[in-house]
């Protein structure tokens, strides 16, 4: 029996709400100048209070040491083993551009790329070429049909688009056909079971054929694909724990991966208070809510320090909408850590508060990553905090007499 | 290789001695009024003496937002996988009473309840009969033979009961008759195994002729059976740990988990002191002792947060009876959490302290939940407390060349 036979043997339905907000990307590194971290130094008393009141701790995604895409970190928070419940990045990309993949489609994720007269590789990004060109070089390709099977093509920015295969007898045990690496021919697709081998012949007639329509388009003059995948059957949120969920996200790829687990997607906005907006007028309708905030993990990424502050210094204004709300159990996370020092995802755990009526209180009197350390949660994996936000809800039984 | 085969790899005979004193339910919430927990409220200057010596910390008895019942939980602290080996409610209640079950024995629960006359469960405990009428009926029930099976009917608490199958052909994957609800008629029972199916007849032939039996005895009119079990085949201490082990318990179920683990279990008398003198009357021919007091889980799942605090109270002024025997180790758990505040069993992690010769002390100065947090064992599975237990009893080998 596993985390989640668990949680579908134990958990009950109660009128209790839980809210979980992830602010991607939370965790940080200190300032050389001023030794705080992006959270230590944002000036937070919403925060603070919370995190004084309820109980703090340290998550990892996966495990210490490993940093995790956005996909493995969110299936953990939302209970689901990042590594047994691999998401392939045909299919993530295909969430990212909100896709509406079919139980059947395989998915893969496309570049174009240049290649010189010998076929060799000399840019797999074809010079990062602009998001209406990729989507006008997309038109060209999409909609052939190969042995009956639809190809659908779509862009998604700069050069990368997906390839999606719509038809019978798919299977999306492929290999890619993206060398990752210069100086080398594509790979040959091959497949890697005998039940993919139509799919196989397909990708490669569809690359061969791919590469005669954009022969004068250089530098987008061929492609190449990789992550061949096909919608995973997840574990859901109502079947495993017996909630009614919401997701609001301004991000397509997180409504993507809320679909996945069962979430009911809200229509929302793009800016912080939008979302919590609709949190609001949504309040009513679902016992669980995931509320994703994008911004400070792309401030992260650029490396900037100070607009991710600022960024969370305005998820602390707009705080009072949520709790006001007065939820049984209101959670807040991140779903890695990206510190503007490290310019990407980084493996530092990421800290967490966690607030109900029934928390044990800890020591910890401000939300920092300094201060989870000591924190009554202690360090623990992020496929817990469901489990722990349920058992805060009083919506899980005694296990065993 | 699981921790059992560790252990068992590992493990040698040594001649020093290991006390774990469990206090049920012994980790709590903070009182609204003071923010002090059970624990934190009472006067234990021998238990925060022991604390200030040895190192702290705070064990989950499954993991994290898991409530126990006092079967995994004790499971866990003898070094078994709460999850992996669950033991059957219909054992678990047979244990509850002292009942010898042999290992072919297939034990299931059993409730006296109402029906009416469309045969519609009307109130699955019969109005809580007294147990002396429990009692009477289990009379009329006891010691049926169904094809050539005898089936032993005795009370246990009110409207709980428990029916023993003896005899040849038997096997316990069989489905409750119970369906947990009012309103509906009871389940059939259903082999759930081809070699189950004389077993759910003779439960099918049993529940059939209580009904007849019990015709006229309405409130309590029917049986509904549940959790048909068989007495598990657990890892034994002696087995694993190569201990010579001794329980002291009052309370039935705990004796009876502590039977199958390979403990003796020792004659004692109710109160905290009457075990505590057991202990030292028998110091000399074991070498490890699992000490229970069920009183403080009493006093929490009653509300009872100031008996809770006078238990522990009382269990501090016994505890120099222990420690002058000078034990090698001393550990003092609980099993789970019973906060007065929830009157239950709960998921938060209990309070642990180990003191020994070779343990490295931390900076915690009294046994609290709070002061805990920081404890140099930091957070870990129950499952942990025994190869802990064991290292600093200097009772293992090195691991590995």
């Amino acid at each position: 029996m596993d985390n989640l036979d668990l949680m579908k043997h134990i958990s009950i339905l109660s009128p209790t709400k839980i809210v979980l907000l992830v602010i991607d990307g939370l965790g940080g590194l200190p300032s050389p100048k001023t030794g705080k971290t992006e959270l230590e130094t944002a000036n937070t008393p919403n925060l603070d209070r919370l995190a004084n009141k309820g109980t703090c701790g340290l998550i990892d995604p996966v495990s210490p040491g490993i940093t995790p895409g956005s996909t493995p970190a969110h299936l953990a928070l939302f209970g689901c083993d990042p590594v047994r419940f691999n998401i392939g990045r045909g299919v993530v990309e295909a969430m990212g551009i909100d896709f509406d993949l079919k139980p059947g489609d395989i998915a893969a994720r496309g570049n174009f790329c240049t290649v010189d007269e010998a076929g060799l590789v000399t840019d797999r990004r074809a010079g990062r070429i602009p998001t209406e060109k990729c989507a006008e070089l997309c038109r060209l390709l999409d909609g052939l049909v190969i042995e009956g099977v639809k190809l659908l093509v779509c862009p998604v920015k700069e050069h990368r688009f997906i390839t999606v295969f719509r038809g019978e007898g798919l299977a999306p045990e492929v290999s890619d056909s993206d060398p990752q690496q210069v100086g080398v021919v594509p790979r040959m697709v091959v497949a890697q079971h005998a039940k993919a081998r139509k799919t196989a012949n397909i990708a490669k007639e569809f690359i061969s054929q791919a590469k005669t329509i954009l022969v004068k388009h250089h530098p987008a003059n061929m492609v190449l694909l990789r992550g061949f995948s096909r919608r995973p059957n997840l574990p859901t949120m109502p079947e495993v724990y017996k909630l009614k969920p919401a997701a609001i996200a301004s991000y397509p790829m997180y409504r993507g991966l809320a679909r996945l687990v069962g979430m009911q997607v809200l229509e929302t906005g793009t800016s912080i208070k939008q979302e919590f907006a609709t949190l609001k007028q949504n309040y009513n309708d679902y016992d669980f809510f995931f509320v994703h905030i994008k911004e400070t993990d792309s401030a992260g990424e650029d490396g900037d320090f100070d607009r991710k502050v600022r960024i969370i210094e305005e998820i602390d204004k707009a705080l009072p909408t949520l709790t006001s709300l007065d939820p049984d159990v209101i959670v807040v996370t991140g779903d890695h850590s990206t510190p503007a020092l490290l310019r990407g995802h980084s493996w530092h755990p990421v800290p967490i508060l966690l607030y109900s009526q029934w928390c044990r209180p800890d020591r910890v009197e401000g939300f920092s990553e300094l201060a989870c350390i000591s924190g009554g949660l202690g360090r623990l994996p992020a496929t817990q905090v469901m489990p722990l936000a349920m058992a805060n809800a009083l919506k899980l039984t005694k296990f065993g007499a």
